[in-house]
């Protein structure tokens, strides 16, 4: 199944991802709508051509039109939305999300519809400090991870079109991934270092800490400015993999502390070193600096 | 003491850092000799007219002739250059640093020298993920935090020198800090961040992690790439303080799990608001992105 240009494309929930599709996609020539919850996502998608119509009504001939609908909701509200409208679904349509993790929503999501609508899951490793579609912007997916989270029930035809998709949007990444295996990864690479920036913005809050403060206390905190209504959704529904995650790295905090106190500079020296060689591996192929 | 044109600026140890000062300040018409190890260090600085003169002798005329000495060398080798070559330094020369971590290293200098040759201490927090005067680049002085640590031992007027070397240099906030309290700062903002970095490097090993790794990951581990040498004395020269801050971050780390393990959705978004809004403080002024 190949993403076409004649395809109908309905967006649910105008945020910033949500809007950023929508934009990528209305700028690659493709017809989008969206249904979202404001009035002034409205506004503002169709005040800057991101959308070729859209409404804050769950309006049955939006959704009956659709030929592949992408849900850029909060993992709660897009079981909910399921639940509520999925009888509205036209047999045939495929239906894809941007949910962080994977787990609990994809199972539930594919458990509650009929067997002729199609859920194919995916990730697309983007985002920005702020947030709503007033700051949508596509170039957040160029030299970005798009992960599909196929389940049995995929068909080859869904995977491919749902990582069509994400080449469309300008990903230059794509892989799959069964969910189980990307919730532990996201659980590490994306959930922990949100942890991390969050106690290092809250353990230590002496006065006028800012003024000596260099590039690298800068880079670990970027991300401690987040939206907390939906990080604290997706750490709950991602407990156990994040927990893991959060011991491991602990331990290993654990471990290097040990190290310090018996002074043991080799050791330490060997840690610097592995780390250094290691990191080499996750540069992005163009210069980062 | 105002720094003058006319004044002779001698730089040991032509690393990245001291390649940097050495670079910033010719340009901004200094004459600036060198003292270094290694010849293929002398033949760059030549080539690329960072100073006028340079050796890797530690020739009795440069140090004769210098009105300011600043070392930037690894801290152990600073206080065996003094001990070694004390005697050689004209009464009335201010030397200054640009050692990492101040508390021993700074009472050790200081203790060494004779009363008539004041050695005022100041960190640059500026640095890069490579090494070595080949990488020298007085840009990453724009922008960063420069910081005297005087002790009791130092006069204003040298104080008032340091800091005026920190504006020519080009740094942008300037500030003066007693020696502990820079090394319990530094513990926290630079050395706890790069031991975060190495852990989130070295704890979890998976093949293929990188190609399911986003910004924040890239972004917190931007630092791991580092130079085991000086990275491993610079800790443990700040053992005491940099494991009270390993500390501190590991109780909110386990404070922030429990409030996982718990489902306490409420705390974790209040740690989350608490956090978005301390992170304000640290923005740069320009745009960060």
């Amino acid at each position: 199944m190949k993403l076409t240009k004649d395809m109908k494309i309905l967006i649910v929930g105008l945020g910033l991802i949500g809007g950023s599709y929508a934009k990528a996609l209305t700028k690659k020539g493709y017809t989008v709508s969206a249904i979202t919850k404001e009035q002034s996502s409205v506004d503002f998608a169709l005040q800057n051509g991101y959308v070729a119509k859209a409404t804050t009504i769950v309006d049955k001939n939006y959704i009956e039109e659709a030929d592949l609908i992408v849900f850029a909701l909060y993992p709660h509200t897009f079981v909910e939305w399921i639940r509520q409208y999925k009888d509205l679904i036209r047999p045939g349509t495929v239906l894809t999300d941007v949910t962080g993790i994977k787990g609990s929503v994809v199972s539930e999501v594919q458990a509650l519809l009929p067997s002729y609508i199609e859920f194919i899951p995916a990730h697309p490793m983007a985002g920005r400090e702020v947030s709503g579609v007033e700051n949508a912007d596509e170039r957040i997916f160029i030299d970005s991870n798009y992960i599909v989270t196929p389940t049995e029930k995929n068909t080859d035809g869904a995977i491919e079109l749902c990582l069509d998709l994400g080449r469309e949007l300008g990903f230059s990444k794509l892989s799959t991934l069964p969910a189980q295996m990307h919730d532990e990864i996201i659980g590490f690479v994306s959930q922990l270092t949100h942890c991390i920036a969050i106690c290092l913005m809250t353990c230590q809050t002496v006065d006028g800490l800012e003024k000596y403060t260099g590039d690298s206390f800068r880079d670990l905190t970027r991300i401690a400015r987040l939206n907390d209504e939906m990080w604290s959704e997706l750490f709950l529904t991602n407990k156990t993999a994040l927990l893991k995650q959060l011991h491991l790295f602990g331990n290993e905090m654990e471990k290097m502390c040990k190290i310090i106190e018996n002074d043991d500079r080799e050791a330490l020296r060997e840690m610097m070193r592995y780390s250094t060689k290691r990191r080499e591996l996750f540069d992005k192929r163009k210069q980062e600096n």
